[in-house]
């Protein structure tokens, strides 16, 4: 396979403040021109907002396991309580950070179940992540489709926290239209070895890639990225879901 | 802060196979033609080659602790034996992937130690990481200031797998030029509240970024990515180093 060229990230402009029912497919498919060859990629935030996953603090009442996490984290038990709602399991606690870690009911780990507070577009309400990334990514991409009549592939995602080094990096977290790993698994080096890197996990790094050209506090939740026509499948292919260790091979909990 | 602009992400073509004292610096002025504005993503592989550090399995003899643990993942105790050298704790062990996972001599959490043994140039032979990857840069960085008058960051990068995400993703393991996290605490939303985002991993979305104009059996060892400007510190800054989660707020080992 020859190497491939240049690689362009796009910020997408002039998509409104979302409202929920909002359109983004056919808001992306005008402001951002897109191709077949391309990967939009499109921050949680706006995509929970379209689906109207916007509570306000206020209508929830915290039960008591919320109301003990909370005080123990210092942190607000409504929040708590849409945490837990939000999640399988509590993975671990960090009063330092005032967060929980949780497994959310889809299954990624990360802080508050995914819940943010920033940014949700009216004091005192919470953004929670979409139902189904996958299943919005495949529905922004259909809409896109109806819109332009083509077929870029999609990126739902958000900023997570790791294990063991410092800041948070955009990570996939829905995709369609795209495998999210490119499995290199029997493939051979130059010298007829096989390759040490497996499974290369290529939907986080278009999310990273489109990070870059975001700005957290802008109204600019669409990236469109360009030259990477290489990973676009036609079908939708199988969701980030497909992405997560099963928690049999987890060796981090 | 306005939206940065389109991002271009560009292989750069034409370094030959390295040898041990290479000048990696000049040879990417010379092909990649880099600003100052611009941000260099080399893979460890040729800079640990350019190093020498090439190590010959012949030439190990395992002691006892590394046959024991060998016999159980069913690996090579010499390669055992270079894992453990390069390691200052075994973190996990994971036999269905015959791998260990551990923290290395520079406090990286890594499957063996980020020990690789494809595309060596030998047979027989294995990579070792940098020895210090954040002066790596630097010198990489100074030489390439050297050839051209410039001085673009450097970042040295390598694939690593994460907790709960299956596939690896590029990450920066040494840096000069910028700083690793980009620091966004006590930023407000357009809200004024404030960011529930702190610290933005932004080494590690470049490299993630760089990645995807490379290909893993190609000789392609370096990126240059444009657009990227407001990342550049003159100074070399922290280094990688300081990105790492201290291990009292660890939560995952």
């Amino acid at each position: 396979m020859p190497d491939p060229g240049p690689i362009r990230i796009v910020p997408v402009d002039g998509i409104p403040e979302v409202e929920p029912g909002f359109d983004l497919g056919s808001a992306i498919a005008r402001n951002g021109t897109p191709t077949g060859e391309d990967v939009i990629v499109i921050s949680q935030k706006v995509v929970s907002k379209a689906e109207g996953r916007v509570v306000e603090l206020d209508r929830v009442s915290p039960g008591e396991e919320a109301s003990s996490l909370a005080s123990e984290l210092g942190q607000d038990p409504r929040l708590i309580e849409l945490v837990l709602a939000e999640s399988r399991e509590v993975v671990r606690a960090d009063p330092e950070r005032e967060i929980l870690i949780t497994e959310t009911n889809h299954g990624f780990i990360c802080a508050n179940a995914g819940i943010d507070s920033s940014n949700a577009g009216r004091p005192d309400a919470v953004v929670l992540l979409p139902e189904d990334p996958d299943r919005s990514a495949r529905e922004i991409r259909e809409a896109i489709e109806d819109a332009c009549g083509c077929r870029p592939a999609v990126l739902v995602t958000d900023s997570f926290g790791r294990a063991w080094r410092i800041g948070q990096v955009e990570v996939a977290i829905g995709c369609a239209g795209i495998d999210p790993l490119d499995d290199w698994r029997g493939r051979k080096d130059l010298g007829g070895r096989e390759l040490n890197a497996t499974e290369i996990g290529i939907a986080d790094e278009l999310a990273a890639a489109a990070d870059l050209a975001r700005d957290k506090t802008s109204r600019n939740p669409a990236v469109k990225i360009e030259g990477v026509g290489r990973f676009v499948r036609p079908d939708h292919g199988p969701g980030c879901s497909g992405q997560l260790r099963p928690r049999a091979h987890d060796l981090f909990r």
